[in-house]
């Protein structure tokens, strides 16, 4: 995703300490560090198109965040550690200035990894002085910055790996990120289960009482229709059906400007995929790998999960669909800490509902990013745009096996361009009743 | 458009009589052919860019879907007029085979004008003689796809004129399609008034009791919240003012994809506008002309009408309010038969909330075009790809003054991308309460 | 071929009267107006590549050649025809003038083809007019801007065909210009015979004594080493021999450039070709028919004219080397008066040396078209840019089966760029010896 | 350029023992490893642009040309080094299989340029072995395909760094590859000095010796008509002359393709160069620098010499001329060892005719890149491209600041298309007598 950005509201004081803060802070920043420890500088540098950028550039971005937003406006004599890097380094923000076109981000064989690491470094000692001189700052309106930053970093660990994917997916070699653990003995998969929801008003939204984004709010009522919605994500075994019956060649599955991509890309398959002798083998962080044929599909766009889900008999959930399915649920399940980074099969008890709603693959859902009602972009420029994405994009919900911990909840709205696949991007199924 | 399909649904006995539906029949088709009455073979044979079709190809495209979708199937021993034209007249129907490619279909000086003039006498005079011989038809199954058939052709009409402002635009001498009539005295645009509504949950969708597009339907409630919407349209003279506040230039106003093609495009102001020493001017059905600083801006693209609404700190209405608002209105206005060919000052009486909903000039919504809950696409061609279109483009609502007289109506929903400018399409504001 | 420009140069008096002057200004004008006859305005309005333009463009732009570097300067008291047409119709000349965009031509519907008539008839009146008031401009410096300008005329007359043929060929109707007169019954090609020349310093360029473009000149020596050159142009036959050893499909003989141009536009066969059942068909004047095997191939590019002679062991010509070998034969041969408006098979006698070296095909060299030594653009407007296509484009040689009675001449030097195949281009081999 | 390929010769025996051939062997291959000494691993991963190439890519390809040529058919029980490398690190050799895409080059994060560096290592040690162990190889044919490696081993030296910068001009930091040596006191640039040469027959090509590519033979005469030439390159300040004159926006001067790439590139200084207040800043090898008015233009198209040229009244000479003139000068000059990097101020006396022959920058020619008379390819992979490239390029003469010493001498033919311009390429101008 293009993160979304998020702007800064009223918070409640939570009476956390400046420490915890300080910790959270620390550990926060420690994981996108970690994320590239088995990393080359060559690893790091390159970048294999617009979409993505290098891992270097996440690790400096995140860190221009704190320094832009948090540090130069609120620490007395804070001196930026290079003066150029701004220009280097903002993503978007038109207010914050111009920047290094995005497609070139690639090019920036200097500042070095190094001294993107000592930027980091820099800067994560001004803020750690800032939040020990100021322990107010974790009670007050900074505080949102920080914490937003702190999701804003989050975000761009799980854009840093998917980014890296692409760009590994681009070398004949097929170099693992890291080593697979020992992969579980295939399942049998169960048939899919279907969870049933009464129709009326709903409310969907940010409740209040945590970190969100602004695109989340306000907190609103929907009427929703009567739906059955699957009780897990659709599974590589259920694609390559679709495959076999020729979904990827008949065109009355299909969006009229899904295919249209479908000729002009010649997409046969999910990104990644290739075909072998005895089956299908798909990219992924442990290289290439067999595709595991009761894990949840990944890298397909819209287009395609629209198609396969009208070929299936069945719609996507609406966005509102899936967060009433969702509610209730521990925003938990296979993220970034498994470690498994890939899919896993769905475990759970279909008994109890609908399982495997966090984690594994963002699930694309028939709505359109669009503002709720009452929506409000807010002041200065971390909330400049804070609508300027929402057009032509589709919103997707539930994170994926790369989404940091902690970084996802039921009302998370993630959004991207249909056409798009690189991201961890699967879906599941839904029906009128 | 691409004109929304349509599809056949069970409609109530209307004791309309073979004679009155033969004697509609024969009206709308003469409408095409008035349209082209002063245009030479040469006007009619270009296509100015992929979007836009000759205004041969649109007369031959209605008369087949006549000819492919009742007499066909229908008209026992019937006789193709030729057995070439469907592949050369098929727009995007799958079902019906393959088609000459869209953006070549300027390329057909063969068959000529005079020829497609006699394809649709020969069709025209099937279809009379089919409903003479059996007027049991008017009342039954196929007076549906008859019914769908005007008013696809109908919306032809519109594109007809629309692609041929277009095709002149390119041309330096700047042709008239016909002469203006004397200009209307220019009025002091008063302050646009603002009509409140109360929120609810609000039905909209076509209620049935007469034709309505497939993707009008179902009839179904929403939540609206309450709101404001503007008596009229957004005027030439507040567009200029737009522009010479800088509205083209400030990227804060801008969805991300827009400013994108702000820079890409160069827009600088509405297309068909140029500049002149003492003010504007704008390519019309009438040659290039003053702007009318009263009339409502027209050739504004979502982008453009999105940026405007908040420059003026208001936004677009969602395509629920705008039906909404225009419930009760008679859907009447500054149509094709007021033979103006452009929009038009407003000059109703504000105190009676919005004045012109219908005509002048379709309206951008902030609704993405997507399928209604339960909407079912119908069987058989006609219905194939109700919903293929239901991605990526945004809703208007209204009608414009090229539309056919009685072709629009409150639930009626046109589509377009949010870069396409060449529809007679402006915007109209509305407001949180 | 973009036409190559010419200069006005010194030239003897050629004693030809005023009134033979003006006969044939006459009838090379009536040439351009016989060859639309059978066009309608739909016909001559399309412009169905940005390398090709409308037939009435063709018809408008060198009436505007006359009136532009003719009338206006030296015709006391001309008045323009229409003050707009300079703009519509001037082609690259720089100094005379900014131009409607090429690739817009088609775009022109107004003026129509009754006002480009009118044009003709206006501009040929007045130059008529000149000559019988002035006849001593058929003497003097004037008259050499006259003579251009029917060279000129000559030119666009052989793209005019040339440009309708690809026009038609996007028509799947593939409408014939003209029906095909009796095809001569097929003769089997005999094997090519060889002749052989010298080596030695050749003198190459326009002697004098007649017309001749300012790239013809100056007239000079070159070190020729003794070569062969074939009896005929390659046949059609000898083409598909080519195709079946798989030609199209093997890097090894192919130019880099011209591999890439094979992958990215899937050539497989000369332009306009198609296979079928029992053989090959190709588009031509006469609509879809057979591929004559005993016929010159044509519609190649010199890519594949490149190719196909490192397939055959063979080489192309260099320009200088055409020009040796046909000295001494008359510039006749089946061009277009013969009224074939296709190659067809050498009937010559090869025991006579070289046979169709005129007419039939315009045969790629391996000569890329650069200025002759000491060549000198001329003074004003249309010697502006004598050398501005002097880059990228390769020379072919000879006129083809569309080339006007009397146009083209031993050292005459016609260009077009490697890729480009929509002209009557063919080729000729030849080897070291 | 892309390296022209040569082939093998029969060559005499030249009496160099083994022992001075290895040398010469190690001397070379760590002249490549010097010159990126002072690189990061990043530096050497990143490709700029397709026609550029990653600085690790030349390390492992020229490399790989051993290994494939040499020692893979050649020395008994030789193993790769790693079998996917043969795909990686083809650039266009199709009888060598299939490779790694050229646009995607620098997507290559591994193998790593430590794993590259082993490479070089492992075939250097195999070379030096097979040298050792045969020493009758000095003396025979492999000798010929080493010392094409060789020399395809500095073509790519210089490729190296001319890519280099072009990756560093796309970094805003404006790295520099190495610091500049203290620069010489800029000299007043007399006036241009010129060389006469009497026409006639001229030999012309290799004529044996010593290493020639194949694109230098046969030798051959050519007529030669008498000219002048300048005794040094076009300077920096006569280039701003030539811009402060309006060169680049007037279409007289320009080819007509080069007017064409002017508009559509928005060309209005030669590459690299940027205005500043006081004059004009180029991006160099010493990072952003003032522009030295006294030294050679370089990174121009030829294109832009070619108007040049015209707009100074004079000429670029042709391939033929500048070999005429620079027979019987040595082919020294400022190359890579002087470790200028950068095109000096002429310092030579005139009188003595044209200086600056060899060095500083590459020199346009009026000449297209075409075949010799009698160039005949040679067999084999090596040789299997020869004339490839013969079509649409420009021959360049002379060799640059950034080629390696004794690489080029007075029948080299370089070359590339006109609308390039990351070349060390400038020019010298030419007139006739």
């Amino acid at each position: 995703m293009s993160p979304p950005p998020a702007t800064v509201r009223p918070r409640p004081s939570t009476g956390r300490a400046g420490d915890a803060f300080a910790a959270r802070f620390t550990a926060v920043r420690q994981v996108s560090q970690d994320l590239v420890r088995d990393l080359s500088d060559e690893d790091m540098v390159v970048q294999s198109m617009t979409d993505a950028s290098p891992a270097k550039w996440h690790l400096a971005h995140t860190t221009w965040f704190f320094e832009t937003f948090v540090l130069a406006p609120s620490m007395a004599g804070y001196a930026l550690f290079d003066a150029r890097y701004p220009y280097l380094f903002n993503s978007y923000y038109e207010a914050a200035g111009p920047r290094h076109p995005r497609p070139r981000r690639g090019m920036l064989t200097r500042p070095s990894v190094a001294d993107v690491m000592a930027y980091r470094a820099y800067v994560d000692a001004a803020m750690t002085q800032l939040l020990a001189d100021r322990p107010e700052v974790a009670e007050g309106p900074l505080a949102d910055l920080i914490e937003l930053g702190l999701h804003h970093e989050q975000q761009h660990q799980e854009l840093l790996l998917t980014d890296l994917l692409h760009a590994f997916s681009e070398n004949p070699l097929g170099p693992a990120y890291r080593a697979a653990r020992p992969e579980p003995a295939p399942t049998a998969t169960a048939d899919v289960g279907w969870s049933q929801f009464e129709g009326g008003l709903k409310s969907i939204g940010d409740a209040g009482g945590g970190f969100a984004f602004d695109n989340e709010r306000p907190r609103h009522d929907v009427l929703v229709q009567p739906f059955r919605i699957a009780d897990r994500s659709v599974t590589n075994g259920e694609w390559i059906a679709f495959i076999e019956a020729g979904g990827y060649r008949q065109p009355e599955f299909w969006l009229s400007d899904g295919w249209a991509t479908v000729l002009a890309e010649g997409w046969m398959a999910p990104l990644y995929w290739q075909q072998v002798d005895d089956g299908w083998q798909s990219m992924s962080l442990h290289g290439v790998r067999p595709v595991a044929l009761d894990a949840p599909v990944c890298h397909v766009s819209y287009y395609e999960a629209d198609a396969f889900a009208r070929w299936a008999g069945k719609r996507l959930p609406t966005e509102a669909e899936w967060e009433v399915a969702a509610a209730g649920h521990a925003p938990t399940g296979n993220t970034l800490s498994s470690g498994a980074l890939r899919p896993l099969p769905c475990v759970g008890n279909a008994d109890n509902g609908p399982q495997q709603m966090f984690g594994d693959v963002w699930e694309w859902t028939a709505s359109p990013y669009t503002a709720y009602p009452g929506f409000r972009p807010a002041a200065g420029a971390v909330g400049e745009y804070n609508g300027k994405f929402m057009c032509n994009q589709m919103v997707l919900r539930g994170g994926s096996c790369v989404t940091p911990d902690g970084h996802v909840r039921a009302t998370y709205r993630n959004f991207f361009y249909p056409f798009q696949r690189w991201q961890f991007s699967g879906l599941r199924l839904a029906e009128d009743v």
